[in-house]
């Protein structure tokens, strides 16, 4: 039996079956007077040393970038992760999520932070031994090395495992002979350190191993042009029997997958954190820009077309918010539960993140999509203007559009959900099938008409969050029941599923949110974020009807279809919202404080 | 009383209030043998002329876009809809939409053309007195002369009429004197001639100018620096006492604003043709792609999630093609009733484009919108490589966005249709009173249990139509009685409402295409255009739903409310649909045809 955690904290994937109370959850209001320093430290070394540069950067200028490396890693940014025994500065996961956040206005910088302190980093941390430890993660941490990972391979890139890159023992048995082909490699330009999977002989799993740019036998092709984040070094790396001391491997022989796929799900939770500081940084110059554009003889910001769009600019920012940090505290208390249990500080972390792997695979969606719609709306608030390079929409817009690609495509996270919710509930690690039987039975007998207690602050919303629940719990049950393992080639229906669990993860941290302010600072000091929650909480119910109605059409049929159909129909059910009212709200209220302020 | 196209024609905003048949529309299906040989012709000439240097075109290099410009004119490509003897070929609109749709496939050069041969020079074509179409359309036409529509200005975007350009008469009476900025002025740097709107003295409202290149006083900026089409000129251009002959005044005084109106009408249209070339050659590039690229041991097509997306941009295309031809044929049959009835032919073409107007929006808002969404799923399939410069995907995409922000911006777009149909309605010119009230009735009295007849193909689609058409018609009716002239500051609204009209047209013309090509060629073998109506019908009427319950939350109340949303569930009501095998078949022919082949 492998360890859980059942302390305290709460398990992945739960949240589909579990009613959650808005005392249990982290939402940022609560950051400490550290936490917010180290927030704001972030914060000046932006404004002082990257934002004057930016376009030095996207050029990337002799050696600018890493240069910038070099003094954040002297501000101790590139050690927030790594105990203070290896020279970092030791804080929580969370405090890590804060710095993406702050970093990511950066955009293309954001990228190469991004690259040097998750992947690059965090597989020494959490699978190196103690020598690897001592050797490398100092020098990682003050920036003196750059690293980067090496995964993708032109033929294999969603398919990771599938890399044809090959590690051979030298007939010293010293060395492993390193010979193959990467390709999209962040930071490849001017890294010193290069974590490489590759396989041994004729392994049928990666291994990964530490090199250093000076064991030799690496050369690399010109950078790529890419649509955007143009600052972030990416390319072609070519091993030609470079050669690896075989203490430089790096946890056990084809252990590699296992840790690309358990270092990926903390870089897809960072990359929820790290989009919020480039949608924060869009909405500021979307406001101030409908403040001071004038046309038909106002401002354009006083248009209700444009209010929509500003508000749901910032809906879309809080929600991403909200969830990323509930799940990265989250995170944090399985880990200190493992700890608390008397598990090793590396393995605690990597058993809470794969314990949260939908929840990552989740935010990285919910990130990546709402930057997207973030800065597509930035454009159009822009107007021609938004098309323009001289203004920071353009570039805006083309960096977003990696997010929806890297840390696993978002088809991939949204069928790995799917894929690891099933897994567990088959294991018994999750219990869905029961709850998931229970709905269908309710589907065949009388509505109950007991009227719960509507009277307190949210209940309204909890009670419609229970049942979008079920309704994700009867499609979800019925196609694992209907499918059984054929479900892998019914992706269509996964996806829609994800896309219900996914609302429902969003609007519940959104709802659970502001019911915490209120808790804590009164309605009427809060009325904001209970105008987003209700938005959101609505438009999920919209799209979980939705996505619902199309996977119960696309695997049923007769009266069992029409069954579910009427089920959907009642677990979906929300009161009408004005939603235009609560929009403009929130509209108004950036619009007088000209910047994102929720 | 003004003429009206009453004869065979439909009139422009009937689609809401009127069932259409099938035969009424006209199909691509149905083009001419000479209306082919010119597509043809087109097709020929991008292949040898522009796919080959497209790298050159984006950098401007030297002359190569005018020189390929004057190609075009040579050719007889830049005078589809110029008269004969003007020196054009004289075809009908509908033939110029189609060579739009060919073109629309160069990106960049597609705007130079579309700006070239719209609106620099219709305005001439429609507006000008037979000295001045004598003299500057043949030149034109032949692509002797390049031309540009100098309207936006830096302070007047949207609202154009509140241009500060400014044009006096001097002493001796034989000049204006034109002095002023214009802004994103297209092929401006190589333009011989510019149609240029100003003020002449204290006028509240514009007037038109021909300025040709040699009056002097015209200077302008560098190219602008932009997201995408960079191959397409666009600059700053400034007049400095630009001498221009008084004979040169196009149309009458203060008549400029009109002008620019009835133009962007068909510049709106034909944009959404001209986006068709961009969707088809980017969906052919997707499947060929998703059948190259192999990850988990197997061509990434055979994915469901790659299947869904292949088919949905196909069905985007599709639609946008059925939509634009089908009011492009209106439009013709408007012109031809109307000069029957003896009106001038350039005044009758005037006419019908204001008659559509309606539609001219509708089509330009689909085609961005769908390129949009076409591009945006090319550059996912393309995965990695879709974020590479050095493959197709990343311009296409960079190419794209402007579409949404020329020819009036989307919200304009949404604005005006909602706008005109009210004022057509208040004007007794569409009688959508009567039918709004005929709804309005029917919410309150027992629902119909009258069977229609569905044995026929498309009987049931059709009368599904007819309920969303109720709809739009409750939602509408009762805004504008609730708000009257104060709609316009319910822009929301407005949008909800233009989303739902949107959606009715669109899905109307595939279900009427769908159904024609059906009579004609049997069932068998049109099974993907039913497959491609059905899906989009399905997802019209949830667009529909969703939009009706925003509206009607956003301002209605009580039973009042309680009354419209029971009316919206029923009128939206459609039977399940299994979306995912109809859009499988349609992925799976795409797939086995290796490119766009509906
Ligand atoms: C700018 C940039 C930086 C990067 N940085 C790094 C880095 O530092 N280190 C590194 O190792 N890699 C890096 N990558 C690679 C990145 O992780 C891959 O691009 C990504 O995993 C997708 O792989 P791919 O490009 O091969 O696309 P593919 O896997 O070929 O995917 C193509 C399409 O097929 C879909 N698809 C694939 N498999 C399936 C399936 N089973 N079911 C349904 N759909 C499927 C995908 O969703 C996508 O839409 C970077 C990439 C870019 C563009
Ligand atoms: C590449 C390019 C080529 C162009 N070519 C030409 C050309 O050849 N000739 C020419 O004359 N012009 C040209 N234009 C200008 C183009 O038509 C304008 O950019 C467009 O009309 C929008 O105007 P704007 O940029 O001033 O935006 P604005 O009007 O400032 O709009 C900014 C935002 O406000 C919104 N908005 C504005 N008014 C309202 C309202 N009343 N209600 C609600 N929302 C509103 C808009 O939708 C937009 O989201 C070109 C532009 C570009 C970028």
């Amino acid at each position: 039996m492998e360890a859980q955690a059942t302390k305290r904290s709460i398990k992945g994937g739960e949240f589909l079956i579990r009613e959650t109370s808005a005392e249990e959850i982290f939402i940022p209001a609560e950051f400490t007077e550290e936490q917010k320093m180290m927030a704001q430290a972030t914060k000046d070394f932006i404004d002082k040393e990257i934002q004057p540069v930016r376009d030095k950067i996207e050029k990337q200028e002799g050696t600018i970038v890493p240069d910038l490396m070099t003094k954040a890693g002297e501000l101790g940014l590139l050690g927030v992760s790594i105990p203070e025994e290896y020279g970092g500065l030791g804080m929580n996961f969370n405090t890590s999520m804060l710095i993406a956040d702050v970093i990511g206005e950066t955009g293309s910088f954001s990228t190469t932070y991004g690259a040097h302190t998750g992947i690059g980093t965090l597989p020494i941390l959490y699978y190196g031994t103690e020598e690897q430890k001592k050797k490398y993660l100092p020098l990682i941490s003050s920036g003196e090395w750059k690293s980067c990972y090496c995964l993708t391979e032109p033929d294999a890139g969603s398919d990771a495992n599938s890399g044809k890159t090959k590690a051979t023992l030298s007939s010293d048995g010293k060395h492993y002979l390193i010979n193959g082909q990467k390709m999209w490699i962040s930071n490849a330009g001017f890294a010193d350190l290069f974590i490489v999977f590759a396989k041994i002989d004729d392994d049928k799993k990666l291994t990964a191993f530490i090199v250093e740019k000076t064991f030799g036998g690496i050369t690399m092709n010109d950078e790529e042009v890419k649509l955007g984040i143009k600052g972030s070094s990416t390319r072609q790396v070519f091993f030609n029997d470079c050669k690896v001391p075989v203490e430089n491997m790096l946890s056990d022989r084809e252990n590699g997958f296992k840790i690309a796929v358990n270092i990926l799900n903390i870089g897809r939770i960072k990359l929820g954190a790290g989009v919020l500081g480039g949608c924060k940084e869009v909405v500021n110059y979307a406001v101030t820009y409908a403040n001071e554009r004038k046309q038909f003889n106002t401002a354009i910001a006083n248009f209700g077309a444009i209010k929509h769009k500003l508000a749901e600019m910032a809906i879309q920012t809080w929600i991403t918010e909200s969830a990323s940090y509930r799940a990265g505290q989250n995170i944090d208390d399985c880990i200190a539960d493992l700890i608390a249990d008397g598990m090793e500080d590396g393995q605690a972390k990597l058993k809470s993140f794969e314990q949260f792997s939908i929840e990552c695979a989740i935010i990285k969606i919910i990130g990546s999509e709402a930057l997207d719609y973030v800065v597509d709306q930035g454009v159009q608030i822009y107007g021609g203007m938004g098309f323009s390079e001289d203004a920071p929409m353009a570039r805006a817009y083309r960096d977003a559009r990696i997010t929806r690609i890297y840390e696993g495509t978002n088809e991939i996270n949204r069928m790995l959900m799917v894929g690891m919710i099933l897994k567990r509930a088959m294991k018994g690690e999750l219990n869905i099938m029961e709850p998931a039987m229970a709905v269908a039975k309710e589907l065949t007998s009388v509505p109950s008409f007991d009227m719960p207690d509507l009277s307190k602050p949210f209940a309204e919303e909890k009670e419609v969050l229970k049942r979008l629940k079920k309704a994700v719990l009867m499609v979800a049950g019925k196609a694992a029941q209907t499918f059984g393992p054929a479900f892998e080639t019914e992706q269509e229906i996964m996806m829609n599923i994800a896309d219900m669990m996914i609302q429902i993860y969003a609007a519940e941290s959104a709802v659970l949110r502001a019911e915490k302010l209120v808790s804590i600072g009164g309605a009427d000091a809060h009325k904001l974020p209970t105008n987003v929650a209700k938005v959101y909480l609505y438009e999920a119910a919209e799209k979980i009807n939705k996505a619902g109605k199309d996977a119960i059409a696309s695997f049923t049929k007769g009266d069992e279809q029409k069954v579910m159909m009427m089920g959907l129909k009642r677990f979906t059910k929300s009161n009408p919202v004005n939603v235009k009212e609560l929009r403009r709200e929130i509209a108004d209220h950036l619009i007088s404080k000209n910047k994102y302020a929720l």
